[in-house]
């Protein structure tokens, strides 16, 4: 039996656009694990309330439940420990969470910024108001005043990504030559933008952008191939 | 016999103050291998001609000389296996070169502005026109221009740091619960700015802050003993 995973969609249900789903949509793919999702909104709290709290990803696999995308992926490489680990040993393990918090606080507070209004735009309309409410009082002004354009989110991404940079353009992988998790908490945040948006907040030549093509790529195309607003 | 370094030390010989050398300290230690130092100078390029360039750290094991503090971890791990792993993996290579380029992107340049003129005061005499031609034309500056102060140095990293200190918040070191070559590539950015300057980039109630006291007491307090200008 295929594993359950609420995933949030858009006012489009097949745009999915979450950065923590898209890490264990990758991670299952990593896996070789067959899921089903389950199209979520972020008024459906009675859905996921199962999981005792609300927000998504949660996973039902079998008679289990998990929720959040660490907790997942530690149970996915111990529940399925014959398949690919997608942290392998305590120094991977060690890697995807500074490749997590990398993604956190440094990508997301400027692509946040960036498609905060996207994001808006491509909820669904029963999401709105729960969106806008939740997001202004977290950054103490109105959407419209904190968002900023494209070329300044590329300007404040460019140098604040060196560390990500330098990495790959040394290696193919943020895991060395094989993608694992580290790279899924770190393209996470790219699949939010690309659901939600157009702006394309890397240049072309930039290292991170070739690294994201050859993750769109994985997985048959896994990523490239899910309907979204950006591409 | 022990393997011998060259280590960049200062006018007094006994600060030794390269952070590539003391990636190599602590790995050397992690690995239970004695070590004897030998006090290099910048001007002293002849001394390390043996290994086809003309930066520290050099090791020479036995008949083998190996630069670069990446290749000599490399070769630690690779010569050595069966002691502690500097880099246990894939995956591990692959944080402790995150850890690096972290390191050498995101702390280094706010901290050399910091502690150039420091390093300037605490080099031999013989150094001093060398080391001063040779940064101020990468920075296309004077070193009193382009110098910053304490305060603002720390203002700089405190954002600067923040993925550093949401992983130290939730694991002990860099690698997980115990130190291994990502932490070193990252405290010898500190021991740098230690052996030189008597700043404190770091805020006492900072994770980052307690991370380094940690690192300072690893091996008998083998970096704490160390004579530096710094604490």
């Amino acid at each position: 039996m295929s594993i359950r995973m609420y995933d949030l969609a858009g006012a489009d249900p097949a745009v999915r656009f979450s950065p923590y789903c898209w890490r264990i949509r990758m991670a299952l793919a990593h896996k070789g694990l067959t899921v089903e999702t389950i199209p979520w909104r972020f008024s459906d709290k009675s859905a996921i309330a199962v999981s005792g709290q609300g927000a998504v990803p949660v996973i039902r696999d079998g008679e289990t439940v998990v929720h959040d995308s660490w907790a997942i992926a530690e149970y996915l490489d111990d529940r399925y420990v014959d398949r690919p680990a997608l942290m392998d040993g305590a120094q991977g393990k060690a890697l995807a969470n500074f490749a997590r918090h990398f993604s956190q606080t440094v990508f997301a507070p400027i692509a946040f910024k960036a498609v905060m209004l996207d994001i808006y735009n491509a909820i669904d309309a029963g999401d709105r108001d729960y969106f806008r409410q939740s997001r202004e009082a977290r950054v103490g002004k109105t959407l419209e005043a904190f968002a900023i354009g494209e070329d300044e989110a590329r300007a404040l991404l460019k140098p604040a990504l060196a560390p990500l940079r330098a990495l790959l353009q040394e290696q193919a992988f943020v895991n060395g030559d094989a993608p694992a998790f580290a790279d899924y908490c770190l393209f996470g945040g790219f699949m939010w933008v690309r659901g939600v948006s157009r702006k394309q907040l890397l240049a072309e030549d930039d290292p991170v952008y070739a690294w994201r093509e050859r993750m769109l790529d994985l997985f048959e195309g896994l990523a490239r191939k899910a309907p979204a607003v950006g591409a």
